[in-house]
């Protein structure tokens, strides 16, 4: 585990020459070591929040760079401790030997995530607002943005931290029942805690449902293009994507990590699966053969579904319906070629209700196509607050089911021994969440995943 | 040409995710334009320097980030104007919102080097120096970052503006002569004249002289390993870069940009050409063919020629050496495989004076090569400032021949007219080193090379 103690630095902004770089340092001695190197004015003499321009110096009183410094104190600080930035010139070469002086002087090189770690260890947020701040910066649409945004300013903490609050002094009423277990008195009213359990599961319901639009929100909705070669698959894929990336791209420069093969609706990402060979050439789905395109449909979320309206017959489509029936994905049919299709076809298709007739080509009903993708996914209609992490919903799940039978234990009228023991389970299943229960290991498997410098 | 009063704003860090990332404004409007944008205190009302925590929100007043703004009110800022910082978290997606948001606010977003352009503009500092922030960024290796550093702080530029306005006093004393032509006076003192074109023009060419070398420290050594198949030219190269790669690699997160088939000697790079086949097979070599490798020759400063003493024989070194004499690249000569060498042939290439004897695999006499290589380079040893920079380089060299014509004019009695002339070219040329004369098209040549927020 990280000492609380160390003195910590790395590099805050992305590898890579640009016009500046940030190196952070917080602990105890951030201020009096970057002071050593720091020839301006005196570190250890001025206000927090101030930004003072000087140059950093090796041994050899040499400049390697001119830079500005700024002061947050503690408990003013990301991390309640005394924190500098030091912002010197995008070169990854001054960047080095900046972090390598910092280390001579007492520093040590941060883990990932250790700034942050230091925040949740000193109180300045709870665990699910430390596990937000790596979600924030992931993010790379609206949905996930605000559900990370929310999550980081609270978001359900307080309420769960609360309900765990009262829950805890239930707990301890009953177990001090057990100390007078010959006596049989009762201290803690069984309808005060069934009311409360009502109250903490209704909230743990609605959290758990709304997984599962923070899964989509988060990972986005893994689709599959599929159908036999030339039913315009690729023609397809390439209007839905060009359309995009002519919105995404309009500001330059920063663009360069979102360019993929999705596209957003309203706030959603439908991802293709393995649209490369897609794109080169519709025969290469052919040569990979059927077997493998339904094997990449059991990993979608949804299908759509092509048929060539010019060039296919009912019989055939009917067919590839039983099949698509057969493989349980979900999916959606698109008759393709609209313009020139089989009339007839047209018909058989319209009459079964759930087809959509495109034109890939012609780029035309493509907004219908995208209504049809978004009602795919179920908004949660009430919750503000959208559960993301699948951490949260194991242990909200652990909690719903030891509640469960903390209510059978009471309903059964079983010792409070067994229920004292469950309703400690449901408090460190809960506790759990917010962090007010961790081991390490739980905080080194989420701080690992963070970046450098944050 | 740039607007000098558009408020101008770009992301300053490296594009991708970090832990954070920086997006600059700077103008009249910075302030307000943020100001509109950011909750927390008033941005219009605090002091310079001076770093406030607040919210970015959107029309909508949702809450786009949590930032850090940092204000420095002109001239007490990089580009003299009111500048502000918004260090947000490190999401591309984030970034681009809150750019978009300043756009939609009134601020344009800037061109590549344009923060820098204004600083030139508004007086920060002179053309030279300017460059050399860009120099500075790109700097890889102490040399760069040196010679960088010393530039930007000034380096030559106030004693050539010195200079320089003491030749603009004579030549104004001459142009006064011309409105006197007929009355045959002399304003000008034609021996002071004489006596400080020689000072300009000792300056002049210990810069001039000075270029190689800062020439080798920007863009190293262009170096080739040749010899014939299993000369042991991949053991070589690999012997001189793994060490490089232990001592490169000592911080993690920062090296991505530095681990090339370069080796830094004393702050210079020798860049080995077109290793990538060298590395894989020597086979591949001889496969490319002779007329090929010397071709290579031709593109290097430095041809690092290795025999085999095991193998071969001293008619064929003979016949490697006149051929490579015939090359006319500066080479140095190293047998290989000194430990099962040859002992006649050794003795042989020892009489010659010039050869090294090594053993690749036993990284054997490595020191002893590597001083060799650092012998090559002629390091200027009166000059504290190194011209790096191939335009100063010509317009130095533009300003020599002027003065070397205003020399021979008043040597040879010429008329004042085509003195003053010549007077006004070299004063032209040497205001285009600093700037203190520039074009569009100049400013747009430098300035176009720096990157986007800087």
């Amino acid at each position: 585990m990280s000492h609380i103690n160390d003195t910590i630095t790395a590099l805050a902004t992305p590898p890579g020459q640009g016009a500046l770089g940030i190196i952070r340092v917080s602990g105890k001695q951030a201020i009096s070591i970057v002071n050593e190197l720091f020839k301006g004015k005196d570190l250890t003499q001025v206000d927090s929040h101030t930004i003072h321009l000087g140059t950093i110096r090796n041994d050899q009183n040499e400049i390697i760079d001119e830079v500005l410094v700024s002061i947050f104190k503690g408990p003013h600080s990301y991390t309640k401790e005394d924190v500098i930035e030091i912002s010197s010139h995008g070169s990854p070469y001054i960047l080095q030997k900046i972090l390598s002086l910092l280390v001579t002087k007492g520093a040590r090189l941060a883990k990932p995530g250790e700034f942050t770690q230091k925040a949740f260890l000193n109180g300045r947020f709870d665990l699910t607002q430390a596990e937000a701040v790596a979600d924030l910066i992931a993010s790379e649409n609206a949905g996930m943005q605000q559900t990370a945004m929310k999550q980081m300013r609270g978001g359900f903490s307080d309420e769960i931290k609360n309900l765990r609050e009262q829950l805890v002094h239930f707990a301890s009423m009953i177990e001090l029942e057990l100390d007078f277990a010959e006596e049989d008195v009762e201290f803690a009213d069984r309808h005060g805690l069934l009311d409360l359990i009502a109250k903490i599961q209704t909230l743990i319901q609605s959290l758990i449902a709304s997984f599962e639009y923070g899964n989509v929100l988060k990972n986005g909705v893994p689709t599959v293009i599929a159908g036999k070669p030339n039913a315009g698959k690729s023609t397809l894929l390439n209007a839905l994507l060009n359309e995009e990336k002519a919105i995404v791209s309009d500001v330059a420069g920063t663009t360069r990590d979102f360019i993929e093969d999705q596209i957003y609706l309203d706030g959603i990402a439908f991802r293709f699966i393995d649209t490369a060979g897609l794109r080169e050439t519709d025969d290469k789905v052919e040569s990979i053969g059927v077997q493998r395109t339904l094997e990449k449909m059991k990993l979608a979320s949804l299908v759509l579904y092509l048929v060539d309206l010019e060039n296919e017959t009912i019989d055939s489509i009917a067919d590839q319906v039983t099949e698509l029936q057969a493989s349980e994905a979900p999916f959606l049919i698109i008759g393709n070629k609209v313009d020139s299709g089989n009339s007839e076809l047209m018909k058989w298709l319209g009459d079964r209700g759930d087809a959509i007739m495109i034109s890939a080509k012609e780029k035309s009903n493509l907004d219908e196509l995208k209504s049809r993708l978004k009602a795919f996914i179920s908004i949660p209609t009430q919750s503000d607050v959208i559960v993301t992490n699948a951490r949260h919903l194991q242990s909200l799940q652990q909690t719903d089911e030891a509640l469960n039978r903390v209510i059978e234990g009471i309903n059964m009228q079983m010792s409070n021994d067994l229920v004292a023991q469950d309703i400690r389970s449901s408090l460190f299943h809960l506790g759990e969440i917010t962090g007010e229960v961790t081991t390490d290991d739980l905080l080194e498997n989420i701080f690992s995943k963070f970046c450098i410098g944050k």
